[in-house]
């Protein structure tokens, strides 16, 4: 990889209470935070490897923050983002929970339709809806309008 | 600090080449690498610790990364977001040289004037040029129209 920084020298920082999010995507670390809305400004603690070496995925990121565990919807905001990442959550140094992402068949409320005329875009009370009809290549379908969408366009939204 | 992410844990992580900026202001790692314009969709393979325990300063951010020096303009930009900032270049996993952040007399074209009928911010090939007047409590002042500004409008540029 041409890097000195090793997946086991940034693994070896442990947290006490919270969450190690692995195997995000090369990249995207950055964009996990934004969709979790943190960024440090609170105090968070927070480490971040980006692009590290990864036998499993080649390259990846890793975000770990202390004294925070992930509600449903953020999990499926990072599926979108890094369909192969890995969630534990930590509790006294220890791991109590592993979880690996999966894109929701659904996703309601997460997303916006990007179809502006679409009735969920109105002032209704009407939650989004979103299929998502296939993973590879990612396309997902509007429950109102039937509006088909890419996953960039998703991704825009956070 | 009732956190299992000790200082030391984090130095471990070494590059081989490139830039460690260390004593970054708590809750800043961020902005520092949106002034770098650094944000791993590249491929850069970046380390970063926000909100660690220091010694010096309380709390700190840290940013590492590969394959990267930093220019004289950025410095200055990081200076003003984290004034006690270091820098040390690495080369071969050895620091070569170690830079203490400070913020210059003058900024000349890293931040514009705020007032907007200033004559820099015509189309007329002048460029911005600010005299930091005072560190603590900060204010800087406009080389062409002496309009005063305090460090929040500055930063809210990067």
């Amino acid at each position: 990889m041409g890097t000195g920084m090793t997946e086991k020298t940034l693994i070896v920082s442990k947290i006490r209470n919270g969450t190690v999010i692995d195997h995000i995507t090369g990249g995207h670390a950055l964009d996990v935070l934004r969709v979790l809305d943190v960024n440090g400004r609170d105090g968070e603690v927070l480490a971040i490897a980006i692009n590290v070496p990864s036998r499993k995925l080649g390259v990846k990121d890793m975000v770990k923050f202390e004294g925070r565990e992930l509600e449903s919807g953020e999990v499926d905001r990072i599926a979108l983002l890094a369909p192969k990442a890995t969630i534990n959550i930590v509790r006294d140094y220890d791991v109590v929970e592993k979880q690996v992402v999966r894109l929701p068949k659904i996703l309601k409320g997460i997303v916006k339709c990007v179809n502006p005329t679409c009735i969920s875009n109105s002032k209704e009370p009407i939650q989004s809806t979103l299929y998502i009809k296939q993973e590879e290549p990612f396309y997902a379908k509007c429950h109102y309008c039937g509006h088909i969408m890419e996953k960039d366009e998703l991704l825009k939204q956070f």
